[in-house]
């Protein structure tokens, strides 16, 4: 005999936004192309986004895209952090893995925000951005997706915000963090889904005037 | 013949901390007694977590505790967490399940915060507290690990604290989320230890004014 | 002959928001009673938070309240501020200095977020109430205008909100502090208005959907 | 026959804090050099800062800069304060209006943080920067203290900070709005100081481990 229904504890289902944001996490070549220590397996994330940011362009989605850089002053703030990832010392202002690859190049109107750490929120002004824009949800791609993208995502959720994760357009360093990740996006802070869905999300969009 | 030594990507070393902060996430019983959605698998994190305390409040470590609850009034600004985890909506101001375990009760002068989301951090004046304090670094327990547990190790190391999570004080609903979350904080957030060594931590802290 | 015109520097004019909340800082009897040392002269201010209440429900907006109470373990990270302010000391849990004054009582399903600080947003999910709830800017009253109101308007407009401020219903213990916080509101941080055009703007509101 | 004593209500005194950082908000040419629409009065802050400078690094305490400036992408989120304040708009990317003075310069080790509002805390990690350095106080100087330096004030007594203003080391447009914020930041936020007083601080510092 079956068990009697019953409702769901986690993996609910978030409405669905109307005024979406396109966050681009840490594309730059130091998270996309080997041999830099931090280089995450990027080649169909940086297709997928390419993609997502036609469509945003299209139809007046804002697009944000994010970096990390340690100046030395600023290193000793985020000093917890590189003394567990000491890949990111590689992150020196100037250095081409600081450089957004070229493959999802922002344009000149496009915000670019350098962060310390793994949120795209965290010590930007990128909740600001979202609610000047008036946007009610953000589409979050990038990398890697156990770090930065899975930080970006419990942020936007704890900043009022529903959450899209389209799965091709996210990359990491390996299969299990990644798929770990994910099963937690869309158990508790937000909807994983297919690109085309994404696609459809950002055409529907229609500006966020 | 052996690969030749490769500098390490993650998994580095943080400094240890010398002024500790315990922050107890969440162990109400919402989430550490049956039948409650919500429930991890608490026991053991209870006993670890009371062990931490009595060594924390004997060398004046500061304890702090936080807890969830929606007022009419909040649910709509964690509107879509609660979608997506509707076990949520069990914790209403008063009831049993936002009651922080007795197991391990905060005393009088130690400081209770409410929180909407995962993070200790959001929305509430943790961070404010440490500064005031003059924490170094944040020893974090409680539930869920995956949850609201890595939540606020990503936060506490944002904030510029060290992160210590001593693997017997933390309790998940299953045990691969749980996993997860400790090789992902261990790769790149935090310290994981054992027991005795957060317990080493605080009683060699000998006050933090 | 007259000097050439000059562009603005300061004084510009915000672009009138159409979703906003209403958010009544600290109109406790702490602020609003004598002989409570931090009472300001709140009667005017009294009788206009309530019209403005009034306009708001009726038409859908949003309103939030903020109280200031400070149990024994919060008190450790204010410290610096209740230094300055000695009056504050007074403001313990379940005392009278710290309900809202039943001139501007809140309903049960509006939000009433204690706070610790000057800013309605500081430590405390202000921000992720006003995204969630799709607003664009904020009517802010209550008392003081030189301190808490102001230091909620500033950060009003850091999280990205037009901020509107109606001279009637804001309160201080002195004429000259008031009058350079609405200077200086008026000057840089958003629209110090008269209580018929914060009025209109509630009843123009017409829901924040 | 006088006045009997009474308990003060506000202006109380901090405990002087051991290890400061000195934060120099908005020293840009565009804030101390006319013609430019922001200019400040500010020869006598330069140099007071200078000398400031010179104690703290001497003495191994952290100094950190802050610049406004406006890239085509971030202006979106500071729509609001622009419009308000629209000499703003000099602070391209690239102008002279954004380089910090030379009186004041900054070193390669210093952390020079861009930020799009007033205070120096929001949207910048400068947060991080003071608990990972392990501060707590803040020395702030620079431009304008009815402004960017008053919402730095609050907003590091908000953060767990004390606070420390240099009088002869701010500078304003005006006489009243800089004495009005001062009155108010000696009343509820921090100790206004003189110049002898602050260089005392610095150096008694003596390094922030």
């Amino acid at each position: 005999m079956p068990e009697p229904a019953q409702p769901a504890v986690l993996g609910g289902t978030q409405t669905r936004g109307r005024r979406p944001c396109l966050v681009v996490v840490d594309l730059t070549y130091g998270f996309t192309e080997p041999p830099s220590p931090l280089a995450c397996d990027a080649g169909e994330a940086l297709a997928a986004t390419a993609q997502l940011l036609a469509a945003a362009r299209e139809h007046d989605v804002p697009c944000v895209f994010t970096r990390i850089e340690y100046t030395d002053g600023d290193r000793a703030a985020a000093a917890a952090f590189i003394e567990k990832v000491p890949g990111l010392e590689t992150l020196t202002p100037g250095s081409r893995a600081t450089q957004i690859d070229d493959a999802v190049a922002p344009r000149a109107e496009e915000s670019v925000l350098v962060k310390l750490f793994p949120s795209a929120f965290f010590g930007t002004p990128l909740a600001s951005l979202l609610a000047a824009r008036g946007c009610d949800c953000v589409v979050i791609v990038g990398a890697s997706t156990s770090g930065c993208v899975r930080a970006t995502a419990v942020d936007a959720l704890q900043h009022g915000y529903r959450v899209v994760v389209p799965r091709a357009a996210v990359a990491d360093r390996a299969a299990a963090p990644q798929e770990a990740a994910l099963f937690d996006i869309q158990a508790k802070y937000g909807e994983v889904v297919e690109l085309d869905d994404a696609l459809a999300l950002l055409r529907g969009a229609g500006g966020t005037a």
